[in-house]
């Protein structure tokens, strides 16, 4: 088996070389992940600049490596794409300091990683760890990630696959089980703080605190909060069907009722 | 009515403006938008450095204007929850100079901005004219978009609304009538090319060109292939509920058999 190792917190992360060690027991791994850390760049892909790769040697394994100027959607992109001679069977992002939970996931480069190997017809995993400590301990969410590895390994890896994982920052005996669930929601407080230059000129902060806010049990958010580790599956899919639905029962006066081309509305009727 | 505007190809663009003026006929406008063009930044965010705001005045029209060193949804973020004194009734984002079709929205400026107006609670509109030239005729769209506004507004805005809408570059009389759709698929050729610099190392573009696949004609792309303006209901809830249901069938054995910590799932499960 052979695994796509990523990140949004750069290749020198701690996080992540804690899952490199821990997956190399069950797989090949090749590294191909960002300089430096990219949080927050959301599905971003650059292509208004070239990007630059250059190997990467790591100093505790052998396992072979890339560095790249860009996001993670390009590192993994690039790998897929351009720097591995196969395509890998499986891509993990992370292990990201911080959750990325609920709405958040849409801004997190971590969960990016991983929806862009989706894309290109690769199962995939982001595992984050629910903490910001620079000192925190990776090695149980690194063991329960190559535990799921193994297990889909067995059921088979169909593309369909895309989770979200995130662990509490607990020892292992507190950890309460695994919960499957959904997008929760999170909101912040006092989202920008507004601050003057030494020239007097404005300039903003984005800030605030998550505000706990009341949700379904079964969400990623409560989970998470109640000691467990969270599965979240997703889909790259954004079409809101209910919303299709309702829109071809009751919008059908708009579509036809446009000024400036009934005539032509009529038309396309017909054909 | 108050509509925020906003964009991805910058404030000067002229997509944004023809909109803002054909829109200032029904309700009353403001601009938030980024200082230059900020394509494929998908849903990124800036939280590392402070994002600068200036005032922007239109030469040829009074609507109120700033212009931010972000991306497309830090304008939107910081219009809604900083600038402006109460929330717009809708985010209108666009015209974008390129279609914002299929899988391709994940990485789109234009409608990442839409979707964080719906994230915050503001029904929303990402508008793209399936063109990249840069001479290109928005007035169509632009009317098509009027129009669409009013729409809504007498049908009432419900914060669900957020729409992907697609305009073919034809003169009206071409256009076959409006479609509503789901994302289709959007897959490159050829996606990466590696060159050297003066220096002998590696670095790679990314290229591509749109790969002619078939898939269904209800397709947003199959919409706009066959002249007719496409609008998709998208919404930013990426769960997975098919593979959840699944999930929580099929991998209880996972859950519960996980080495390590078999005990306290389950006293997990009496919890």
């Amino acid at each position: 088996m052979l695994i796509l190792l990523t990140n949004d917190d750069g290749i020198q992360a701690p996080g992540l070389n804690v899952l490199r060690k821990t997956l190399s027991e069950i797989a090949e791994i090749v590294v191909v992940a960002p300089d430096r850390e990219r949080s927050a760049t959301g599905h971003g892909i650059t292509v208004y600049y070239p990007i630059r790769v250059d190997e990467f040697c790591f100093i505790d394994g052998k396992e072979r490596g890339w560095v790249v100027d860009g996001t993670p959607a390009d590192s993994v992109k690039l790998a897929i794409c351009a720097l591995l001679d196969r395509p890998p069977d499986l891509v993990v992002s992370g292990i990201n300091r911080g959750p990325n939970l609920g709405t958040d996931v849409l801004y997190s480069g971590t969960v990016s990683a991983a929806l862009e190997g989706t894309v290109l017809g690769v199962p995939s995993l982001a595992v984050s760890l629910d903490t910001y400590e620079s000192q925190a301990d990776y090695s149980y969410a690194a063991a329960f990630t190559r535990e799921l590895c193994e297990y889909l390994l067995k059921e088979g890896l169909s593309p369909d696959i895309l989770l979200n994982i995130n662990v509490p920052a607990l020892p292992p005996h507190k950890i309460a089980g695994v919960k499957f669930t959904k997008l929760g929601i999170r909101r912040y407080d006092d989202v920008f703080t507004a601050r003057k230059d030494p020239r007097g000129k404005t300039y903003f902060w984005l800030a605030g605190e998550v505000v706990d806010e009341e949700q379904d049990e079964d969400t990623d958010v409560m989970a998470v909060k109640n000691r467990f580790v969270s599965i979240t599956p997703l889909h790259f899919d954004l079409t809101n069907y209910r919303f299709l639905r309702l829109m071809r029962e009751k919008w059908k006066d708009f579509a036809i009722g446009l000024r400036g081309y009934e005539e032509q509305t009529g038309q396309a009727g017909k054909g």
